[in-house]
């Protein structure tokens, strides 16, 4: 009897919701990996040791197999037997599809792959690539470099500025300023230009010459062609499925002053509960389950991830989809709009012939936008997730509110806009490039900063004080009563100019 | 022995802290709160799990009565006794008093509120309800929407706007975008338009309308009558004394740029103090002990929780009247003055008849605010804690340097006052609506952001840095230059005109 | 085996990572701290308690002593015998070196020093307290208070305005002022005034008359004439290591807008682990392994602490000299430059004779700052820590981005500061004071808020959306606009004023 309270005894001491109690501690290497290790224990310790504490280094894809199909976290149906009865290790990775890729390099006697893409981790997790390949996310580096309007706005931020006479005069971003900023989110081009020889600290080696490299943004173009980052949201070698659950994976981009999704949802009830309860909640459960696994959600509940109820039925299917939860798109470009059909934005035009979603009077690129169908399916989705704590009559009320909400906000938009056409009609200012002096940039915060931060705000259920002074209601009315000033002002000097 | 130190372990084993070892893990349902489970656990599983997770689903009232009285965390004296043996379940919060309750509707059966009041919560914690009940934050709602110069500049920053021949017309806000913004905070007027047919996922089922619901603000006005919702703090259905007592309760609303509290706080040496260790702290132990449960204060510590020492001597009393520790106003309106008398601020007008507890030269509306009396116990009551762990002379520093600094934030103030009285009396800005024009949106800046920044940074003993270039003095000081430059330019322009 | 068993059970029970299995839990106390807590347990029980929970309070200094030298806290070699066999308590560190304090007063039949210092701290922390007081944190104080272009800026910002004839006055900064806002963070001086008579809860009692106290900055001048508050990084009185390591502490002081490591570090890679994972990591051991203790760095990892890797080969040696692992200043005075040579740098002067350590047109003060060989010799140091976890080239890559965006953003600001001559030299605003007026403020946000940031993002391998929108270029080709509108606007008026 003793015995056996001291098994309970002991397994209680495992972490709380630990759902691993019954898997061997570690799975057997193979022998490619072992020489990895081999060396890189001492060469770069952390990444060992990060992936030491990894479910890959736990798990063999053949066991993971084993397990019932709502607690897989791998979702191909059968694995090549090489791959089958070992860890998941540093050469299983870096050594896939090597004629793909063209960073493939020679290394101590092995061919390995510098940049492991998510074509590669779709050895085991098809699904989840293959999701993610049709989203925004996998296009986010040319939806952003092939949009010549957006790139208007890169360079008259980014642009190295000089002033001649008065007159300011930028050229084009640098290469290395768009690293820095946008393609840190929307991932860069890693190129290979050949092969170089580096010093490291044990000796001199060669190893192919990457273009703007590290980067880990979602729409990184990867040296065998692939498009993505699947670290932006595991980061290596751990590839944490408690990391991408925690919204602080979320807040490296979806950030104020453009996109304040992380700034809001601190400021919000569900964001209280999380940041006060967290601890006793378990982010690593598969399926995860609402009430017991957590309490409030984080980005990942409502938006990917696969959630359950305690008794086992599925409330939310998992999704690497980020849009497949989503009908409006509360981002304003210039307007809020229903989502785009395609994860390639770089098709749209609006009825001005500009690659945007809506024209500057609102009106949507329709053929370029889901239609009412698939809008109600999506939100049928996540009401799925809201329905697990809220009645109905709430989720109601909440939409009912979001949606004023988005119209009154594109309606001071809106004004705000005429305001800026009347600027460009009375050539106070130059709408050439819409975004590079004073007013036309306080037009953009309108609807790029304001507008996105009160339409997230009600989204998310909370920060009022957010929508209200620190970056929303305030901020607009008060930002649209100085353009009117600087017209009044900039117009008046530039009258007695001509006279 | 064995089974002893098998005891000792298995009980070791509990959360660190946790005082409920003594305790029954689970109390009686009644039969109606059974029925309730036994379908929600199903429709809505998260509320349900949350309820389980909670003290109330633990204890019965009875036995939290014979729990010594400090140890209490309900204070009535005597339950009825139906209430009394069972668990606080489902049934037992929403059948309370259904005369009372406009929202009360028949739903499977029994007859059901929809809305959980104070009034409700009063039947076991009547002391709370009672002190909250006189409190500005019960009054929220009214001491907003019933002051016609708040409204003013409520309805200058929400109401839609339009540009006709360059000037900016403005509607008043609309129901909707006060209740996303200040009345997220303070709390919406809920009333009952009648009953509504809603499509559940289980079924069609008829409930009451509810205007502006959900509402979660601290002045809410409920379908009782009753003022609040002990939910902005407690939220629903655990009802957890630990988020409350975490400062991200607080910060839902007393947040950057007006009301920095949480702001302020995190840069303290307080907050560094509490973010690093936390971990280790118990949030749920009432009384709660200074120094073994906690060691560093967050806003509930200092201003509203039961605090002892180790010997168990109360250092502080509980209270649900927030103001019950504080006796001047830093909140500037305009001007930092002592505390109102009344939760009821409506009521206060200042030597020009305004609506405000300050003139816009500084002087207070004495009668209407606390004398020196008051003040000094107030201030004695929050001494006491300072105390416990700081000497009498480092308080009296602390507070001697807090003086001070409102002192110099209010005369800053007052000279940006007298520069806006400038811009008014000669016309340059039209003072009828003095929150709606650029220089009048600039000096409500200083005192409303920036004058409170100062001030709070001060009385938490920290964010020098926040004080300094953040949101204190650096744009105070820029602001003033700012308003003296369009003062000077929109001057200008106009005289040329008038010429 | 029962027994075994239960042994490994009830260890099992101690904080993951805790290395205090084989410490005594407790050290014997001296009488006098005995006497010291007899009182203060019930005078001040959260400063008793605090420091219970201290290894203070567990460890002797000769016990400390026997420890293997890279597991030692303490760095002195041999502890003088009184203090060797008990426990560091109040009377331990509050009576070291009475002479020199002109804090040290009679206290209940002791001599007893307020303002515990740096060079009280040195009896056990020797090596600590040197390679600190080289630095240009222990000169924070004088650094800026001694010079006069700091000051004009302090002035600036502080000063208590008037406004006569629509034009502002400044005062001085008041000694409050500096207290709240610059000498926070950099220490104020304190100095006795004599004695006083102050009013406790138990008693009246004689203290020392204390000037700008308190205060815990880092430049503290001390009434013992020592530099620095060992407090402002291991708060009073647990002292703590984890709480040092931990990323709240830094981010007391280096913040937004002027210094925004913590704002970055947090939206960075390095910042979401941290955040994600913190939990299961080991704050306080000694030495600090990365991969098992952390892995992900905190500001401490790559900055101060003594890091080894799991073989226990030393990655980083401890320093308390907070430069020694940089090279280049990011910090912006007017543009980035090399690290100064000395801790003091009132010394510097510029080619055009001020006290900067660039010119407005970006020539650094060459003899003033580190030469190569050094500057090589300390970016080593770094790389070794960015080893642990990079490669080589990934690391190469991070460093060549960071010295391209350093220089392109230092050209952005000498594009700014060429506008800003013009301004000067067309006298349109007078650059007697470089701060004091709308464009000069405009300018200095330029370097000291958008610059900074922009560097400090890159630095910090992430943040991109920091640097793009929030507080980085976007601001700053939106400020420089507006510069070059002010200009104009201001110019023109000027010119019609001439005429």
């Amino acid at each position: 009897m003793y015995r056996n309270l001291l098994i309970v005894c002991l397994l209680g001491m495992l972490p709380a919701g630990s759902s691993l109690a019954a898997e061997p501690p570690t799975a057997p290497l193979s022998a490619e990996t072992e020489e990895c290790i081999g060396c890189h224990i001492s060469v770069t310790p952390g990444i060992v040791k990060d992936w030491s504490a990894s479910r890959h280094q736990r798990m063999t894809p053949g066991r993971a197999l084993q397990r019932p199909e709502i607690e897989r976290r791998i979702s191909v149906q059968q694995v090549p037997d090489k791959l089958s009865r070992v860890a998941v290790g540093c050469y299983e990775c870096h050594s896939q599809n090597p004629d793909r890729h063209a960073d493939n390099f020679e290394h101590m006697g092995y061919r390995i792959n510098v940049v492991v893409s998510p074509n590669d981790c779709a050895t085991c997790h098809p699904v989840e690539v293959k999701q993610y390949s049709g989203t925004k996310k996998a296009r986010a580096h040319g939806n952003l470099m092939d949009n010549p309007l957006y790139m208007t706005l890169a360079h008259s931020i980014l642009g190295s500025k000089s002033v001649e006479d008065g007159v300011i005069v930028s050229a084009d971003a640098s290469e290395n300023s768009l690293r820095e900023t946008c393609l840190g989110c929307h991932g860069t081009r890693v190129e290979v230009r050949g092969m170089k020889t580096i010093s490291t600290p044990f000796d001199d080696i060669q190893v192919p010459d990457l273009t703007n490299w590290p980067n880990q943004g979602v729409g990184r173009i990867n040296p065998d062609g692939s498009l993505g980052a699947c670290t932006s949201c595991h980061p290596r070698h751990e590839f944490s499925i408690e990391v991408a659950r925690k919204p602080y994976t979320c807040a490296q981009c979806h950030l104020e002053p453009d996109v304040p999704a992380w700034n809001v949802y601190k400021e919000s009830k569900h964001g209280n509960i999380y940041l006060s309860k967290w601890k006793e909640w378990d982010f690593t459960a598969v399926p995860w389950v609402m009430g017991e696994d957590f309490r409030a959600p984080t980005c990942a509940v409502c938006h990917n991830s696969l959630v359950t109820n305690p008794d086992g039925d599925v409330i939310a299917r998992r999704t690497h989809d980020f849009g497949a939860r989503l009908w409006v798109r509360l981002f304003s470009l210039v307007y809020s709009h229903p989502q785009p059909r395609d994860g390639d934005v770089t098709v749209i035009r609006n009825a001005d012939g500009l690659p945007l979603p809506t024209t500057f009077t609102g009106q949507p690129a329709t053929e370029y936008l889901i239609d009412g169908p698939v809008a109600e399916k999506r939100q049928a989705a996540m009401v799925a997730v809201c329905n697990g704590c809220h009645s109905t009559d709430w989720i109601n009320g909440h939409f009912d509110k979001l949606d004023r909400t988005i119209e009154e906000t594109d309606r001071m938009i809106l004004t705000t806009t005429r305001l800026m056409t009347e600027v460009w009609e009375r050539g106070i200012e130059d709408g050439t490039n819409p975004f590079d002096e004073t007013i036309e940039k306080m037009w953009l915060k309108q609807w790029l900063f304001y507008g996105n931060s009160i339409k997230y705000a009600s989204a998310m259920t909370g920060a009022p004080d957010y929508a209200a002074f620190k970056n929303g209601w305030w901020e607009m009315s008060r930002n649209l009563r100085e353009m009117a000033d600087m017209m009044d002002i900039k117009g008046k000097l530039k009258e007695e100019e001509a006279e």
